[in-house]
């Protein structure tokens, strides 16, 4: 210890020893010390003395940070991702439609509706129950979708590319609040919306992307985070930053008959820039995949039954939980037994670096998800227990313009025990309700210790074992 | 006091007071304490001794916190205020061509030219030297206007109504940054700016809002605190929501040979909402001025040379002093010999509880008037010490949600030698420089002096005084 400066000391867990040195004026900060996650010691033991994982998440946080994200086009998803009649994209890990939750089944039937598959839900359900769809997760093609995530042929996609490693992601466009498809709603408005914004909306902001050439997603992520939101349940300056850097074109491009309308559909609705935020986020995180001995995590997604992740050291492997339920406030006279475990792919956000995990960049927050400002501060300052660094592209001003915390490392988080904190959105559980509220939840902390495992199984004995 | 609950304590001046409170783990909230501004021990006992200030300044203060701010016409100004050829508004207190400074003759001379009442900039010098035009504080009209505040008849001005107390307020169309008249510019290209203004822009917005009906511009000051807007030097929230409230109605209202012009004029100028935030804060101090015995400040103004403030219990009077040079970031190559004393009627934003008051609600402010993150909330923290109130409308998120402290206190002011901070643009002291930076000033102390003594000679006289 250098006693020629003033010394700055890190005290976990024994308060007596932070109150002396408080009193003595040293600056103290002191950390939310919890013990590594059980069973977890020997793949931790390996895991850190991997001599790769340095520079493999150096490598990976550079990826990250370096990504770009433009929004280049606007298109039928038939088109974009390939997928043909009876194809359908879900959020999250895989799964099948006997082990799905009330709002994915609620999102199919609605998507067999949309489709003319189904002449009315009864023949849908029946349809999906007999398995003869085709389910995918949106991450296996390079999108992502909020919530239910479904994305139906006809469905029209936002299209981003990162300019640095020439990838491309997709994402549906945002319907709205309330009773909306992605919860899990179906009825006839829902499906008439959907039409709308495939023969209308998704055309004029087609018209209006073209016009206007590459429109800088993550320049408006930059600002966004100076303006209160945190990329995941508060958009509002997002979608009020894209709206005006598309409008002149919008202006100039779309139909004029339709051009009031698209306008509000888009100015109504402060979620609408979400659907941008995803896909950069899926760039970002793509850009840090694959590399090998890295225990960052590239996704996080959950599909209403099981939460998975993904990490870049063990390519597409997914490693799952079961999903928690979120804790938060409620709409109207929805309650906690209304809700649905955590859904969608938008916890893309937070892996990314946005959404909980720079709450204090959005105390305005807590009145949507809960929890109190002091909170909002505390869990960023957390995140940067369990991230390998900071993204000075998102500078957050309450912390003195400090970087967005950046890169989810798996071993930290297991030998912290601090899991990530994720704001959410929160389906009603009953196929076809939609929206009940949002909230606060994180990932099941087995998703962690099974990729730790899976991490030390590929990394190098350590010297001197058998 | 009462031992039975935690003691909390504030500690004024004696540090090592605060210290060993500290050490014993009291709540200890120091108070950065000055001796009250000198000369004011007198006045400031029969102020304080004063039986109708404090129902006065409740009253007062009531009155601001009730008055709301509806943007209901946009038109010319010589419907509007009745001024005609050679009549010209201006920024601050009441003042003469011979003690004008440079940008506010700056901006008669451009108003000069864009009336037509001169031919060139030396036509327009010599016959506003000879004092053929009329010169009136904007102010003596229920208007505001930014920095030169110049506002002659052909020009477009916002008409504000305030549906509690009936009051209207107007406000400039806001030209944006840089070479523009309102900071002393006056080159062709401002000119031509203006004229444009007056044939498109003005109509474009008059169509849109009269087709849309009262538009509530309160609510939009509500929701730009919440999103890093304090409303005098960060309008960027503020603008791009009035362009989202106005677009639908500007598109099925506004000539379409011109929308896209008229759209990307406003996307482009972050600034667009200050001079909307101005007449709602004009709204808002009038509703509180003439209350006999308030010692709230209704009017905090300055036109390049004075400061001038205008206090609720003295009706019409302004006290001045000298306008002081703000001190801040400067564009380009421009340094502090190039600025202007303060100049302008925006600081309407602090005397209604925005702007520098509220720095803490802007941390990112700080990147464009200078000080630290740390500083802005310092400042806001310290602006209770010297206002009667909070607005529970304007709440900042990072206080907790705390309200606005709002209705600067003379006696207050004067008491703890505290002034309220203002956030500011700075002109160029030369005639026709346009804006040379951004900084943090105050108004003199000795307009809060000169206002007490006025409260102590209209107070009635103290109990046993001769």
């Amino acid at each position: 210890m250098d006693l020629s400066v003033e010394p700055r000391v890190v005290t976990a867990g024994v308060d007596l020893f932070a109150d002396a040195l408080a009193a003595q004026a040293v600056h103290v900060t002191p950390v939310d010390w919890r013990p590594p996650l059980p069973g977890s010691d020997d793949a931790l033991t390996v895991v850190m003395a991997d001599p790769r994982r340095g520079a493999a998440n150096d490598r990976a946080l550079a990826a990250m940070l370096s990504a770009s994200a433009e929004l280049v086009d606007v298109r039928p998803a038939r088109e974009a991702l390939g997928i043909g009649p009876g194809q359908f994209l879900h959020a999250g890990p895989p799964i099948e439609w006997e082990r799905a939750s009330g709002p994915l089944r609620g999102a199919l039937v609605g998507a067999m509706l949309l489709e003319d598959l189904a002449a009315n839900a009864d023949q849908a359900e029946t349809a999906l129950a007999r398995g003869g769809v085709h389910l995918e997760p949106c991450h296996h093609r390079g999108a992502v979708g909020p919530m239910a995530g479904v994305i139906s042929p006809s469905m029209w996609v936002f299209e981003l590319r990162d300019a640095v490693s020439g990838g491309t992601a997709w994402c549906s466009l945002n319907e709205g609040l309330g009773r909306v498809l992605r919860y899990g709603a179906y009825s006839p408005d829902v499906i008439e919306r959907l039409r709308w914004m495939s023969s209308v909306l998704g055309p004029a902001l087609r018209a209006a992307v073209v016009r206007h050439g590459p429109l800088d997603v993550k320049a408006i992520i930059a600002q966004m985070v100076q303006m209160g939101d945190e990329g995941h349940n508060r958009n509002r300056a997002g979608t009020l930053m894209f709206l005006r850097e598309l409008m002149p074109d919008l202006v100039e491009a779309a139909d004029p008959a339709h051009l009031a309308d698209v306008v509000r559909f888009v100015a109504r609705n402060d979620h609408f820039f979400l659907n941008l935020v995803m896909p950069a986020g899926k760039l970002q995180t793509a850009a840090a995949a694959g590399i090998p001995g890295s225990s960052v995590v590239t996704t996080m997604a959950r599909n209403g039954t099981d939460f998975g992740i993904q990490v870049s050291g063990l390519d597409d492997r997914w490693f799952t939980g079961p999903a928690l339920v979120p804790d938060g406030l409620f709409l109207g006279s929805y309650g906690p037994q209304d809700a649905n475990p955590d859904i969608g792919d938008s916890a893309i956000a937070e892996t990314m670096g946005l959404g909980g995990l720079v709450m204090a960049a959005a105390p305005a927050i807590v009145r949507f998800v809960g929890g109190t400002v002091p909170d909002a501060l505390r869990t960023t300052r957390l995140m940067y227990e369990i991230t390998v660094g900071e993204n000075p592209a998102f500078a957050l001003p309450i912390l003195d313009f400090r970087g967005a915390p950046t890169g989810i490392d798996v071993a930290a988080v297991v030998k912290t025990g601090v899991l990530p904190q994720i704001n959410t959105g929160m389906a009603g559980r009953v196929a076809g309700t939609g929206q009940v509220g949002a909230g606060l939840v994180t990932p099941p902390a087995e998703c962690f210790v099974q990729a730790l495992d899976a991490l030390a199984l590929a990394a190098p004995p350590l010297p001197g074992a058998a």
